[in-house]
């Protein structure tokens, strides 16, 4: 069971130190250790014990509660992915793909899980690694998307993919975007890509806004190995990003390297939890008829 | 090894009459049973002995040569599924999304194959059944795709889709594809579909020009079932085919259920074969850079 | 002044029964003579006196009130553009695109029009006229679109098309639309077409679910003339329709020629209209940001 | 008739010199005074006398030739606008959307054109207007487009826009696309826009990537006026750049106006020009059928 959870708040949002406040209390009612998230902790003080505050907790509890929008998961998730401990997200207010939980049924919620009523679902990560003649340059992991998109205003991105050493396409485009189950929802969807069920293994490629017309979005293997390189003349035309995080500038005699990640994001369900019942209600898709 | 192979020409098609005569007698050669599809040994019958002429010859055969295009590849490819036959399609000048190897390296192709020089790649099908209050109406399984589309023209179709019982959406639209991963290069792409790398497990749904702007494609897990149902108040607005043969009229009150079928396609390709380039050279991608 | 007025309900629907009854009373007890829409009249003549019935009074009134929804707006809007009688739309609940009146504001609106406090939109329609040798075998006017689209559920249409006498472009799919700027919010922005401006005087040409991926939307001049002809080896796969109406299937034989109309929709709108706040309400969008 | 030419070849390409050597010879053969653009005369200096050389000579010109690409005419063509000169493009091999002379025709269609034989089409330009509190910070014309888009990588632009002072709509995006109908080929068409012919006098506005699915772009009148404000909470994450040329960052308290210019590009065609016959094989759209 869980005897020592992680409480994570919305980066410097002052609406969440009430819900904080009751959740911990509610935790520690029960006999169950909390620990607040570094920032959390630094931010909300108030009437909060200091002695919660720890940098890097994330090997010390077996469970991360969120509270705050899909941006706060996605950043808590990835860290928790390495050391395996479960997450769930309570939002606040307006439903997010990733925090279900309404903060009006938080507690009632909380404790569903604590009695053990509740799934697991493990979704995919990707990994993202750039390197120069073989030198590493930089590392990322995203829950999302890696995206390769313009730095440059003003320029197009002639980028071409390799999957498994196979040369798939060259294409100009505002960029590219290597999405998870997760992320096609987000950017890869706006974009113009299909959503994709969490429940299948694949990569999805979504270029965006494409020079040729007939570059469409392709889904791949979950296991494939993605190489992207960069073929403008001019360097700093490209920028990677993780899941929307400032990434680097690319020179253009790099590779860049997507492939599944070796750690995945488990998320905590309770059964009042329905993916397409989320998916209607962010995606304004119609209800059923009598 | 393929000790008996049954080649099957595009339907009514005068064409194929050289390239058949110069694939049997090649075949016959080495000693091989040739036997004739059984629309394409009534209609090419000048110069070849009537006895390869056999109506159901697929349990006898271990191995097909389709010469045509896709249309023909995928009636046969249907047809050799259920008994597990592999099969090579030849196309007849333009390259195919399966008939890949071109009749000018047509000899040395087959004779890689029959050298054992080849992989074979698994395909899946769907399956389509049409029920009313439990009794079966129609089924058929499709390679490419099953498609709900409007049979009168005047009138959008109301569906609404369940998935592993679990209501999903409701829509008006000029219809809804279910496609594979093959059909994603076909009708579904067509109509907005992502492309599905053929080495995914995977069920794609997309509405043609739905009514509501944000009933986008969605890419299942490939062992989902899904339940469609169609709701306009007149009869007869829907109709279900797969891969694009006349099928029925929907009444509205059946239920279309959409598996993934027990049977698979197997095709053969040798090492000329690469996916990338197929696409490629079909819709029109990007080349290399240097 | 508007002196007689035409009334027209949504065909076949009781609920029209009681806003009718409040709005012919209160026109006649302003001494305006009231006449009603000969299938309305038809219908709903429970507690309305039968002299108002007539079938053809399309010369005979001044203004005519529409109480429904976009469908029945269409089919009376069409039938007005001729002797150039405005049009005004009272819808039954849920906004339209052409009937913007609420019924709550029913009155109130009514009496404003009357007041003179109103402006008139002139709304471009389209012509569409088939022939065959010269022979002329249909001839249709829409204020939404022509719409060529399948016949045969099984097989794309071949078309091409010629604007001013010079050849366009050839395409496999499943049909064609050509929408006026009304027509554009419609089955168009279904198939991917964009949103044109009532105020612009353009004819959209918008390929549905085209089989080459580049065949995109295109806007032509109002002025120009376009010529379609279908390729098909086989009859009858096209059928041609105006505003929805069932239409003529083709042989393959015939010219279709789309032309903006001579006659057109006069709209009237109180000065509570605003083609964006529409827009926003019917399509979701965004709401201004403080 | 055109007594003195002006000759503006693409920037720093080496290729240019022989073109436009025989060209030069060729006018000046004729009794017509040539002057070479300033950069190009810098550039090319080895067998063309100095004298050409001239800094700001658009208005002693009475016609303008370009050697090079759609970029190199985008950027000539806007700065000929003002003095209303008119230009003609020769291209360097590939044919581009506004440079419709090959270069192996190029003599003789000019020939054709010191003949008298052409015609000229008119092309709407857009202004952008960017103020601060009243105060003007920039302007900028633009053959094909005004493009907003995002100068941080990492975030989305969250900005509305009205048209002649009514408010349209709210959307967060990569960006929003105010195009000409020459510029509906251009970045507006990766984005999802429809082709505009350029006979057509409207402002198309496409959002880039937009995150609510139902942001279609819209065509509006040519005579709108188009405001639009950048509702970020922070700086800086909108750029304005006009045909693609680096142009200012904005803090979010401005305004951006886009209107149509009071200037045009005045376009030469000789009879071999036709606009589909240029979409056809730039697009990749089909041929006429037998």
């Amino acid at each position: 069971m869980f005897k020592t959870i992680g409480v994570f708040g919305k980066y410097r949002d002052a609406t969440i130190e009430a819900p904080l406040k009751t959740l911990t209390e509610h935790l520690e009612s029960k006999g169950i250790e909390v620990k607040l998230g570094y920032t959390t902790a630094a931010e909300i003080t108030r009437d909060l014990p200091q002695k919660r505050l720890q940098e890097h907790l994330y090997q010390d509890i077996d469970l991360a509660i969120v509270i705050g929008g899909d941006g706060t998961m996605l950043h808590v998730a990835r860290r928790m992915a390495e050391s395996e401990v479960p997450i769930v997200g309570v939002n606040l207010g307006r439903l997010g793909f990733l925090t279900d939980i309404a903060q009006s049924d938080m507690l009632a919620e909380i404790d569903a899980i604590l009695a053990g009523d509740y799934v697991i679902e493990t979704r995919m990560m990707l990994d993202v690694d750039i390197s120069r003649n073989g030198d590493k340059l930089y590392r990322q992991s995203a829950l999302n998307d890696i995206v390769i998109g313009r730095h440059a205003v003003e320029r197009l991105i002639h980028w071409q993919v390799h999957v498994n050493g196979q040369f798939v396409t060259s294409a100009r485009s505002d960029g590219v975007i290597l999405a998870t189950p997760t992320g096609s929802t987000a950017y890869a969807l706006s974009a113009g890509g299909a959503i994709m069920h969490p429940g299948i293994d694949v990569i999805s490629m979504v270029p965006v806004s494409p020079h040729t017309l007939y570059n469409r979005p392709i889904t791949l293997p979950g296991d494939a190995t993605l190489d992207i390189t960069i073929h403008n003349r001019t360097p700093d035309v490209a920028h990677v990003s993780a899941d929307g995080l400032i990434g680097i500038n690319l020179k253009g005699d790099e590779k860049v390297t997507v492939t599944r990640s070796q750690n995945a994001v488990k998320l905590v369900h309770t059964e009042s939890y329905n993916y397409f019942s989320m998916l209607r209600a962010k995606l304004g898709w119609g209800s059923a008829q009598q």
